[in-house]
This record gives C-alpha cells, structure tokens and sequence, in this order.
C-alpha cells in the first residue's frame, strides 16, 4: 500500500474540479425484495449512471460499522483506523464548538442520583431540551473557569451536553468519569498518564461543582463525562493532495470532520437546494467540493423505509442542477449505510458513483447497492475512493517510471 | 497477508509449466461505446475465455498509474511499493546495459546553457538521436574515467542518454544535478549521506568535463543528470518461487526488468512471431515463460484506437499457437492500462485471464474491461497474480494443516 507521503508525492496541480456528494448513511437494505435506493425513482441518476463507473466502499472493514467521524475521513483518504477522533472532540463538533489546540472536549450527559451519589437514572429521565440548556447557562454562569481553565459548556439534545476544558497543558489521557451503569456511585476520572494529573483534577472539580450547583435540579442532579479528547492534528487536505477544499453542510458534525482536514465552511442554508447555490456561487474558488446531504441518514435511523426512498428521489431532482456546474470529476456515495430495517448506521459497504471523462464504462445499469456490487469498481476501501478521484481528475502523476 | 518467505515456504516443484503473456498496456477506455478489447475481434480470445477465469487487477492500488517497472514487478510477484526501482537504473535497462552491483545509473538530458551556465532549454532543442549518438562517443573517448571510476555513456533517443558510474564504493544517496527548470544555473548533485560525498564529487567532475568538452556543441553544450541509483538487490524468482525462468522480449527495458528478478533473458527476433518461436525452442528448459507484447502500449501512447484494436487482433491471432505449446497454465494480462483516450499509462486496472485445468469457469464472456469486471477472480492486487499462476500449475502446498 503506498503511503500518505508517497501519493502526495504523485499529487501534480491542474484547473479540473472535484465535485464529492455525500449522501449520509445511503446504503439500505431490501424490505419485501427491494432497497430504498431500488425502490426509489431516480430518472436522473439512472442516466448518469450510463456514463459513470460503480463500486462498494467499505468505509472501515467487511462487518464493521462506522460512525459519522471514521465514515468521512475514509472518504476524503485519510485511514480512519490511523486517525481516531475522541469522542468528545465529535460531540464538540456536533455542536458547532470551535476547538482549539488548548482544549480538551468532552460528552456529558445530566444524570440523576440519589443521597448516596448513586446515579439512579444515567440519562436524567431524558429531560426537554429546553431545561438542558437552562441547565447549561446556569452552570456557564457560575463555572466560567476553574484554576486558570475555562470552562464552555454547550447544550446537546435531551440529558446530552458538551463541554471544554480550555487551558494550557491540559491531557486527554484520561478515564470516563461515568460508571456507564445505574446503580453505581459516580466515579471521578483518572489520569492514564502523569502528564494527565492536573487535567484530572480540573475535571473532577467541576463535577464536585456541578453536584452543588444542581442540587435542587432533580432529575438532572448531576453530570457524567466520557471521550475525554483533544483536537487532533490532522494533516491538511490541501498539504496532502494539493487541492483547495470546500465544504458545504448543514449539520454542524459535518461541517466540523471538514474544519479537522482543513476545508473552508462555506456558509450556506438549510436545504439542499440552499448547498447547491453555494457550491455554484464558490465554484471558480475550489478544486474540491464534499457537499453534505443529511436526510438519507436521519430517515433511515428513523426506520423511514419510505422517506427515505423520498429523499433519494430529491436528490435525484438536484442531479442535472449538480452536473450543470461542470465538474471534471463527479462522485457519489455515502459515508456508512442506514438501512431503514435495522435504524441505525450499519456495516454494509456503501454504493459509489463515479463520472468523469475518464472513468469508462459500466455493466451496472442503476445506482443501487446490488448493481454497484457488479460494477467495474468492485469492492474497494473508502479510503480508496480520494486517489480515484484524484486520478481522475488528472491529478496524479505516474508511480514509478 | 503472507509474506514473500510464508509463500517461498510453500512451493513445491512440479513439471508444470506457466505461460504468462503481458500485452503491455492493455487495457483501454471506451470511445464512443466500446473500449479497444471491445472493438477487437477475437475468435481465438472468445473462445479460450469459455475455459479460463478472468478478474481485473489494480496494478499498484486504485486510481495509482503505473510505470512500467511497478507494473511489471507486480505481475512477478514483487510488491511494487516495496521494490522501488531508481529511474537511472529502468534508463540504463531500457538502453540494454549491463548493470553491475558497483554502479550507480543516472538519466541524463543534452540541455542549453548560456555564457553564465543558465539552462535555457532542458531538452538542447530536442537534438536528432544521431547527433546524441556522435555527443555520446565524444563524451566516451574523452571522459573514460574519473578518479578511478570508470564513465559508461549510452545514448537513447533525441536528448536522453544514459550513464553508468562504474566503481567500487559508489553510492547514490544524491539530489538531482537538474534544476527541472529552464531559466535557471546548473546544479551539482549534493551528497545526501555522508557516504555519497565521493560519488558526488566524481559525478559533479563529470558534469564540468561534459561542458568543457561540448562547449562548440551548441545547442547540446552541457548535461544534466537525475535519479541516481545503484542496481536493486532483489531476491531472484528461482530462490522465491523454485521456478527456473526465462524472458522473451523485443525490448530493451522489459528485459531488463525480467533480469532484475532473475530471468534467464532468450536471445529473440524483432516479431510477436519470433517471441514465440523462441519460447517454443526452448519450452523444455524453463517452467515459467514471460512473453511481452510491445504494440498495445506504443499504439495506446500514441492514441492510435484503430491499431491498438489491430494489435489485440494480431496477438488474437496467434493464441491458438501459445496454446499449442501446452502450458500447464496460460495466462493473459497488461502491466498496466494504456488507453488510447489518454495516450498515457493510466490507473485503470488490468484485465487477466488464467487458463487451467483448473481454473473453473466464468460467467464472463470476452477478454474485455467489462467482462475481466464481473469474473469470478474479481478485483484484486497484480501481485497475487503469481500465487494464482502457481496455484494452477499446482506448485505450492497447502497453508496451515
């Protein structure tokens, strides 16, 4: 296998655009004989797909079912098993936080306990939203810092909430502070290494402090932290490949996997038709274009058989508007399966489409996850999917002579 | 994954014979609906398809375009990004010259340079190859040697010649003595290791002497020089893979490329037709035949689509002779993708076919991209080509009991 520095070694500059559309958790699963993407009437795709080459990704490994944070750091080539991403640091980013190379992020969740510190529901009884984050300024309010750490806190969905440590030397070698089980006391969290020994203290004085602040706040009488995790250092895509990178979401998580590898956010709305303005207006600007659509994942965690299949058929409505930017190189796919039947992101490897003057022909006939089995890709690995782009494009000079 | 000593542990040696026949380039792309293999008519390919397995093979990884070294190691079974061979020794192989181990190879252009050693033209203005023959033998009789270090210049076609630093102790851990600019001074190669400080020196001597030597030789008054390299060690296919080996090529490069790995090279004639008498003569002596066919890749290069389809057909035409020789195992592939569209390697995958008596069958139908897509062998790497060919010819043991 060639390594990262060896393909950027072959990365040679030229005018031609990528344009990289991400249908999250596309991939599905056959109910009563067809798929949603079987099921679903795609004109538009269909006629693409007769000029296109297909394949299926597999975002990690055969069986293995990625998050949203693995899922796309395959697809924009970087190995997602090299590059882990601590799970605070993703809920961070879920979140629009902007975090600094000073911070250590993690996931809290308000919980409840009893006289004893037993937690005695970990989740707080799932509290409305709206209490979570009058919660959360309340405890803003009176934690702005703790020695010279300052504290940010920004509220999830429910019992979740995120919060930052932001201060010098801070380590994110660190245990849960969160038995993971009712029934338990709370437990404070320990450094892993010596290095870790004042972050922990900083850590588990807040909880002591979140104890008392909440303290009349039954059912949310109480946090637990996990994921304890720094910004990792993630070399750019415009180091790695050369290119200048573009990203337009809607969802914060996304937006903030493109901040990691170095991508512009471009501002943009809140439909799909919103992102596409944005791409054309920014089209000149950008050699590579990731484009986010977010409900084919939200229908299929939902179990949403037949929204699903809808989404699909309004994505396919946007083809002709996507191709009528021109770009040189044009691929879909998505970052891990969500089947309707199962309502979660799965293992199954994602279907992959790629047009370009130069990517051939076809025997699949549609954009389905059987017909991408059959196509002349065959089954890859997502991370795969960056240097067929790039090769694509004319992007990458010979190996060897 | 086996190691290369985990499959040489598995060999057993059996009267078996293996016919590999690299069509160099050949797969291609679709103009107009059909790809060069598509467009050929190949009764005699046709009907050996029925009787073979076919698959495509990423050469080095998906969307990597090959060199001709990388793409022929593979197919021998060397991991093409494990054995890197330097570009001044693939040079010095592609002009038939013996390297020794106590060379070091360097590419070298005629170039253009003013009064204050400015390059202006890298390529001398393109120099006829019959006045680089006349510069070379200049440069021979006058530089024979430097310090001890014997000089061995070969030209090759219109600014391009190669020389070999002949010496005990050279090492080429150098930069290139070439700026790769026009515009700018020449450079001597530095000394990347402390061990290469002689060999820079006696090259750097060389290069002043070629200046002084051509300076009434306007356009061609100085030389350049890049990809230093001394002659790969790599382990022989006899001690790899126990199989006594020959090459039969026309051309200079891929015999040396079959040297490289240790094949007895058989003196040939200049036609497809001479090849195969050759391996015909000597069929008793050897166990593994490498038979490459030029055309395919020089009418790809070209982007001549109608006498890459011609060639397919000639090659067609003399399958049932290869096969009357009786190979054990017979097997078909390119060591990369040439496609008429690009006129250029390209990162394509490489269409195979392998013939045995048991191989099993297929549901492909041609020796084409699309078909080689939906074989039974799939997509895979070019380097598990050669487990697969000695598999076939039943010459390794089982794995494990």
């Amino acid at each position: 296998m060639l390594s990262e520095e060896m393909i950027s070694a072959l990365i040679q500059k030229t005018d031609s655009k990528i344009l990289l559309l991400v249908m999250d958790g596309l991939g599905g699963l056959s109910v009563g004989g067809k798929s949603e993407l079987e099921t679903a009437v795609t004109p538009n795709l269909d006629a693409l797909v007769k000029r296109s080459v297909l394949g299926l990704a597999d975002p990690v490994a055969p069986g293995i079912t990625p998050g949203s944070g693995p899922g796309h750091l395959a697809i924009f080539g970087y190995d997602p098993v090299k590059y882990q991403i601590g799970r605070g640091v993703l809920e961070a980013l879920g979140v629009d936080l902007d975090m600094t190379d000073r911070d250590v992020a993690a996931r809290g969740n308000f919980c409840t306990i009893d006289a004893d510190d037993v937690i005695t529901d970990r989740r707080a009884g799932r509290i409305a939203t709206s209490l979570n984050e009058k919660l959360c300024v309340k405890l803003s309010n009176q934690i702005p810092t703790i020695e010279d750490v300052q504290i940010i806190i920004r509220p999830g969905k429910e019992h979740r909430f995120t919060v930052l440590f932001r201060g010098d030397g801070l380590d994110d070698h660190l245990t849960d502070a969160d038995p993971q089980k009712e029934g338990m006391k709370r437990i404070p969290t320990l450094p892993l290494e010596p290095a870790a020994r004042r972050t922990a203290g900083v850590v588990n004085q807040f909880l002591d402090r979140v104890k008392a602040i909440l303290h009349d706040d039954h059912p949310a009488n109480a946090a637990v932290l996990r994921g304890f995790a720094k910004y990792p250092a993630i070399p750019h895509m415009d180091r790695r490949f050369g290119l200048r990178t573009a990203a337009i979401a809607t969802y914060p998580m996304y937006r903030g996997l493109a901040k990691l590898v170095g991508m512009d956010v471009l501002k943009t709305g809140d439909t799909f038709s919103d992102e596409i303005r944005t791409v054309r207006e920014h089209f000149a600007e950008y050699d590579f274009f990731y484009l986010h659509y977010k409900k084919t994942d939200s229908y299929g965690e939902d179990g949403n058989f037949e929204m699903k299949v809808k989404s699909i058929e309004e994505v396919d409505r946007y083809i002709p508007e996507l191709l009528a930017l021109g770009p040189d190189v044009f691929a879909i796919t998505g970052d891990h399966s969500s089947p309707s039947a199962l309502k979660a992101h799965s293992w199954h490897p994602s279907p992959f489409l790629l047009c370009s003057k130069y990517c051939g022909v076809d025997v699949a006939t549609r954009f389905t996850e059987r017909e991408c089995a059959r196509g002349v890709l065959g089954k890859f690995h997502a991370v795969d999917e960056m240097t067929l782009m790039l090769a694509n494009a004319l992007k990458l000079k010979k190996f060897g002579a």
